[in-house]
């Protein structure tokens, strides 16, 4: 033990990851449910935690606190236990999961759904099978697609993979118009990128792909549950969901619970079922967690006001940055990324606002974006006060340094 | 939409999967927390669901049912929500994440523990990490290692695989052997492999791995919570864990939740922490998960009595398989395969078994194991009753023709 030349490399590649300033050291952040988005940090129990205002979790519409989400999970632990107890195939199958997958697909418009223990896996598992079910698959993928769906498009050994630039329309054509016309083609995109915020067009994306024989992967994890009138996403919003062959979304951000999904076609999704080895080979998500995402579902389906409460959150936390002189990245969605442009100065400014302000926001650095553009990333939300948005604007004022420098454009 | 030829490939090859007999309906069963093994079948909400005694679920122990731990659950919902809200780099660490690895570590008596989604992803990303992290790895694969390993070590581009005889030790030293000298390895296996219920020889598997200067990896899946004095799986029952580089285990079996981990020395488990795809860009498990697993360790690892009940339990069913001349495979663990060695007669009597006798066991067919094997595989554990244990019998004995056979015999 020890002498294996493992081991020497990974002491290696911790002190070079050090060193590149991109060493993740966790916070221990204990959500508190009915003060969210307020968390307990540093302990497992009061009163050794200290209060902290978090602005970097993906729960964008609180629905993981939600009263009637919660008690939805704990009713379904009490009656079906703490766990599924085996794969989907071997007693692992509830009433829920399936009532589940019937709303999703209906959610998005599509014949039926599958769920996952993870949108991770969804995106993995879904576009690995597709792309080795058939000689020749060629993949046109975003340059900017998230790493599950990076994986399972890299895992599908004897399909390629064309990488077009990002959101552009243009490139895309180009290359699906360089391929050969007789191999399957599948367009795989995003439509909000978490990391800059940005918004693909969906519709146009589709039409290219129609014109070019391809069918089209829609991720659309930072969506479900914020745009359309139901929150089923850009595509419900924009009208074009009909046009997208495979909608892929999660369970874990806008719907608060956990576990990710796919939907599209009866005989699409049966397939990816009978064939997919991450869907197949692996414990089904608890019901508790079925359950809880169920209720939440319907419930943001109802209620627009949680979207629109959101936005006009994110619209007045925007309006007080630009007040203050903060710059903040312009999105088209609900996303507020600062830019830093440097990983130590963007630990730095996090582990301050932590320790001076009480304030969370994630250090977002290489390999998460490229180098040079590091950043804080905030994700305002239905919960954020206005005396919570005071706070980080000022701190941001102070530790962005943008105060001194006000100083000196006024001598 | 439907014009691309994939819709084509998936009509066709869901027609050979139905052909082959080996197309999977799922079966809907709601456990029953109060009455476990019993589960309802086919229905959301009583009256219209029937009871169904399950033979087939990988919560051994009954550890999801254990009211301590599903109100460890329910008091972590209540606190914190229903879903972690973020990754665990991004707000989706609680101090119940931090305990639960440490806790991990401490049951395999190793320095650092790491959570993972699924004990899928757990394989899969930790052999893909580790078998990509430096040049010209290669790994030694049991045969029958489970589809997660596989697809972990298949998908580490750059590395090889050889695939050494099951649980065939003098094929594994000629293998190593045979490799280069120096380059990296890595010896993967199992200790309980689940679908025959075999036990590998770890101290021997470990000592060629040293002899030959190769790291080891070892899958305790079905093992973690029921083997050794404290659950720590077949490596603590034989005093050999120190002498495995990585242990890998789930918390949805054993142990009754969700999830998996792996464990290991504190800078390799900081480099799969670091580097590892599936474990840095997923939302992180939700808190009650978590609680609820932590809570089901720790019993699991006191009370010794759950083990020795399930393993009462098993003798005591194989003792009336023999008595009423049921065929079984003999094994060393916890794991009763009835033998059918067809997969449509194995569909037909696992069906035959839920309709005219409300027992449960699921029909493993191909590609799970290999064809001209099919089986039904029977997990009996400490909440099966004698009386369980006697109709289950019966319903086998007439079910398999055996009846027939023996007034065949008698006449």
């Amino acid at each position: 033990m020890g002498g294996h030349p493992f081991y020497r490399f990974c002491r290696s590649a911790l002190q070079d990851i050090r060193q590149q300033g991109r060493y993740r050291q966790f916070t221990p952040l204990a959500r508190q449910a009915d003060r969210y988005p307020v968390y307990e940090y540093g302990a497992v129990r009061p009163p050794e935690g200290r209060d902290v205002v978090v602005w970097s979790a993906n729960d964008y519409l609180g629905m993981g606190v939600e009263p009637a989400v919660a008690e939805a999970a704990i009713a379904a632990i009490r009656e079906h236990g703490a766990g599924a107890g085996g794969t989907r195939n071997i007693a692992g199958t509830s009433p829920l999961h399936a009532a589940l997958e019937a709303e999703l697909a209906d959610l998005h418009g599509k014949e039926a759904g599958l769920l996952f223990v993870s949108g991770y896996v969804s995106n993995q598992a879904s576009l690995q099978t597709i792309l080795t079910s058939m000689p020749g698959w060629i993949c046109f993928s975003d340059r900017q697609n998230h790493a599950s769906m990076i994986a399972g498009i890299k895992g599908a050994r004897g399909s390629s993979c064309v990488i077009f630039e990002h959101n552009d329309l243009a490139d895309l054509e180009a290359k699906l118009a360089a391929a050969p016309r007789d191999v399957p083609k599948l367009v795989a995109f995003e439509s909000v990128y978490s990391m800059d915020g940005d918004i693909a067009d969906i519709g146009a994306t589709c039409a290219l792909a129609r014109k070019y024989g391809a069918m089209t992967y829609l991720d659309e994890v930072h969506a479900v549950g914020l745009y359309g009138p139901q929150g089923g996403g850009v595509a419900e919003r924009d009208g074009v969901a009909d046009q997208v062959d495979i909608i892929e979304g999660t369970l874990a951000k806008g719907f608060g619970v956990h576990g990710g999904y796919v939907t599209g076609s009866a005989e699409l999704i049966d397939y990816l079922r009978c064939a997919a080895s991450g869907f197949i080979f692996t414990t089904s998500l608890p019901p508790s967690v079925v359950a809880a995402a169920l209720a939440s579902v319907r419930m943001v389906r109802k209620d627009a006001w949680r979207r629109e409460r959101m936005f006009e959150r994110v619209a007045a936390f925007r309006a007080r940055l630009t007040a203050a002189g903060v710059p903040f990245m312009p999105t088209p969605s609900h996303i507020v990324p600062i830019p830093v442009g440097d990983a130590d100065r963007c630990m730095d400014i996090s582990r301050r606002l932590l320790s001076e302000y009480g304030l969370y926001a994630t250090p977002i650095n290489y390999p998460t974006v490229p180098r040079g553009t590091e950043r804080l990333r905030l994700t305002p939300g239905p919960f954020h006060t206005d005396e919570m948005m005071d706070e980080m604007t000022a701190a941001l004022v102070t530790l962005l340094g943008l105060s001194d420098q006000r100083k000196v454009e006024a001598a």
